[in-house]
């Protein structure tokens, strides 16, 4: 058995995650409706004008603008109704000065005309339509490519899609774009232990709990989440689990909560890549390793449930947005006064769950073994390795799950 | 054309919105790896102890408390070291008073002994362990059940999912769970004007945005979208379209952004169910409908998509969420000041879409027509009806899109 001797400062740790984080190449074609929240690959180009034609703005009256000029509730201007557009229908005339055509909102403009009237400042008997209000010329007209022009780039490479910008491209009737593929994370729960939910416990056994966190967490953040078999703690198995795995972006092992099944992942990597750390001064989550074999992340989780996921938290999800391209998780918080003293001598950075009881914050963690620790909690506070105490009352930024 | 003469405040709007929001009574099972973000319908309980067995809390020997007591560095209490038990593992044997037995976290506790003493507080020399530190009874020790005792209610219904509470039903062994279905939602843009993007356009035709909108949304805030076909503009077209529509929990009409169109929707709806408001106070999005038929919430939607998309977010969201029984939506927001002044004098409450440039929002509404005034823009603010004038420099609180 070797005993962590030396740990790395969480900063330190998350500067080192950081560092290794490329952000991936991969493309991938995706159909518009499914887009929502993927990075666009390349520039979104509009192949046409949107709106494709001038049209009007209002229900109203296409007019010649001029003629309108001076026009007012007791001196209201006359004009002639020589037809009438609705929308999704081509004028079938023009007009001429004096003369106007009746308009549906999102109707083609009619040649001739420059502007409308709303129809709320118009009196009209038979074909005879008297226009209280002056217009100036493309005054409720929506302009050809006054949306988006042709060849304008609609949306840049690199921007998250979200519903408006979906519409955004639809409106020029593309149904399919071109986005970053999604990181794949293979996710190996090792230990002897570990048995799948849904089968019988053996007598020594516990239900793998870390797989069904680490994949609900990776699909929340961008990634596509591959479960593999519960792997053995042995060299051989770790290794054969490990061929499988690194055909994906990142592995992630979670397992090894004792000291020597922890030497095992740290064997593997020794032997086949890089350790950048193995320890770090977090609570919980110190026994967790990071390093790299042939260009590919691997993280070491704790098999402690509480522990791994909040390393999931604290190191996983930074590192999976910035290879998915999203940008930086910012949770939901609520500041909220502490019921409680937390005492906080380890000389570890803390992630500390709380439960939010009446406008404060309630200490909820148990022990990093158990998963209530968490699962009861709304959401952690995060206290500095050089914070002792925390007293009742003060307030704490609480980042809810 | 029949011009909205009386607008709601849109207080009272989303007041009967909300009115009408039925929480869903429809139950579902689901595979407990997708049911994160969903909403438990019955309780979940543990139907066994986790852990299943008391077990080591660390590496090191397990061992009889009283054994201990008195032990220190310069003074080791020496203990004849019998077995050796792994994680996984069922020891084989117990322990008697000066005995001990090797044990790796996670691993079940031999009959006998009541604490473990940690690795590195031992030295070891042959059978012979010397315990440099004394522990209490129970010290280092996950008990059975401590997690979750079998009966407990592991989660609670009504509660939402997310990682950490799927580990903790993972943790009990169970892999599916009854769930709230999310509310369905039928989508149908109306519209002589529109045409399905992937297709080409007749003249005078625009490809249709609201659907992409509302279908993005609507499947972020918890709900199924169901697109329907295009429907004309006759009340014949819309009344069948209806048919189908009201197979769903929630239909929402779009389009109709001129009066006359408009009017098709308000007189099925009058024909066939009741109104409860057409026309609010809020800029953009007047012209929107909100009724039921047989019971089904009915919303008709401006046909502008920045109107459509505004009032989405606006009534939509809050009516879906409330629907799905998902807590309301707090959407992630920042403080910054208004690089220029705002003047809003129309009386309604308003939806201004802004950029985030060099930390200060800047205005980025162009026209309702056009989807770019929300896609090129990073948030909006909301501008009371009673606001006429925001300063430049005023600092405004910008919901993220």
């Amino acid at each position: 058995m070797r005993p962590i001797t030396e740990t790395m400062l969480y900063d330190d740790a998350i500067a080192v995650v950081m560092g290794a984080a490329v952000p991936i190449a991969i493309k991938d074609r995706v159909a518009l409706l499914d887009a929502d929240g993927r990075v666009l690959s390349s520039d979104v180009m509009a192949p046409l004008d949107v709106p494709p034609f001038d049209r009007a703005a209002m229900d109203g009256y296409a007019v010649v603008a001029a003629d309108t000029f001076g026009a007012g509730t007791h001196a209201p201007k006359t004009l002639t109704c020589v037809d009438r557009v609705f929308t999704g229908q081509v004028p079938m005339r023009g007009i001429k000065p004096g003369e106007c055509i009746e308009i549906a909102t999102g109707a083609p403009m009619p040649d001739g005309a420059d502007a409308v009237v709303m129809v709320e400042e118009t009196d009209r008997n038979g074909e005879a339509v008297r226009v209280m209000t002056p217009v100036y010329p493309k005054q409720h007209v929506g302009r050809r490519g006054a949306d988006l022009a042709a060849g304008q780039v609609v949306l840049a490479a690199g921007q998250t899609l979200n519903p408006a910008r979906v519409g955004a491209i639809a409106a020029t009737g593309v149904i399919d774009v071109e986005v970053f593929a999604q990181p794949s994370v293979a996710i190996l729960s090792t230990g002897n232990e570990i048995a799948e939910p849904g089968q019988p416990l053996a007598p020594g056994q516990i239900y793998d709990i870390n797989r069904f966190t680490l994949e609900t967490i990776v699909r929340r953040h961008g990634g596509v989440s591959v479960a593999l078999p519960i792997a053995a703690d042995s060299v051989e198995d770790l290794s054969a689990a490990l061929d499988t795995a690194l055909a994906h972006d990142i592995v992630v092992f979670s397992g090894g909560s004792s000291v020597g099944e922890r030497d095992l992942i740290l064997d593997v990597l020794h032997q086949r890549g890089t350790v950048h750390f193995h320890g770090i001064a977090v609570k919980p989550g110190k026994p967790t390793v990071f390093g790299e074999i042939e260009d590919t992340p691997v993280f070491g989780m704790p098999g402690y449930p509480t522990s791994c996921l909040s390393n999931a938290y604290m190191l996983l999800v930074p590192f999976l947005r910035k290879m998915a391209r999203l940008p930086a998780w910012t949770p939901q918080t609520v500041e909220a006064p502490l019921t409680r003293r937390i005492v906080s001598t380890t000389g570890r950075h803390q992630f500390y769950t709380v439960r939010i009881v009446d406008g404060s914050a309630e200490p909820a963690f148990k022990a990093s073994g158990d998963i209530t620790s968490m699962a009861h909690a709304d959401g952690y506070i995060e206290i500095p390795a050089q914070t002792d105490v925390l007293e009742a009352g003060t307030i704490v930024r609480v980042k809810l799950f």
